[in-house]
């Protein structure tokens, strides 16, 4: 085992990211922005280009949800030794916003983390989709992971 | 000074992340790929989803524009221990393209690193920009940093 291969850290971290998920499933800020470090940096879908943790924000997001979010976490792949981590992987996001909306995308997701006091916090968030270079410039809301 | 404050590997990776800038600049591949891990997880502006390392491809994308490429690198925050690192910032790219578009739009990037052999080598960058939703799903590339 090296400093790079810590089975124990992959497992908090993997705990902590399905918390996160099920948080964000029940729009529940709390456990959805728990998993953060109270400075972290998200690089979020929708504009500005960065934000903190934003409590009010993240509740009008859930709010244009009508019922559960589909916040489904595929292919992480954790890097970790005992005091920082990352991970990257893709998360399908689907339901039904509270216009009949109906909702439902895969994005790219990099999680940076920090051991404080002991436990994992996210300290940075980057969440994504590609756009086309086509001319359109639209975000590439129809890719799926191979 | 604590584990995540090693002003030696924030400036060796601040130096990797320069020469690759100007590997990029230049339109030359050397640099600008040899930054990576050869197993790099490439989250990118473009489709798809993921990619790994592209020679032709990257060599492709230089051949779009017009002279050299425009890639300035900003607010780059560095968090790194021995062996693993992270990064997140923005880039601003701009030039002119084979067909004569003007291009400047800034994005943001996270870049994860870890030693390999002893040099710091990205294993995974992600570089995007946020989209509206406004319904137009366009890509935001009117932003810049705060």
């Amino acid at each position: 085992m090296t400093a790079r291969d810590t089975p124990g850290n992959d497992a908090e971290i993997l705990a902590l990211i399905d918390r996160q998920a099920r948080g964000i499933q029940a729009k529940d800020t709390g456990p959805a922005l728990g998993a953060f470090s109270e400075d972290g940096v998200i690089y979020d879908l929708a504009p500005p280009l960065a934000h903190g943790l934003d409590r009010a924000g993240t509740q009008a997001w859930f709010d244009t949800w009508d019922g559960p979010i589909g916040w489904d976490v595929r292919d992480v792949h954790v890097t970790a030794n005992d005091d920082i981590a990352f991970c990257h992987g893709f998360v399908r996001i689907h339901g039904t916003k509270v216009d009949g909306e109906k909702a439902d995308l895969w994005a790219r997701q990099t999680l940076c983390l920090c051991r404080q006091d002991g436990a994992w916090r996210i300290v940075h968030e980057h969440t994504s989709v590609p756009f086309h270079m086509d001319g359109s410039l639209r975000a590439a809301i129809d890719l799926q992971p191979t």
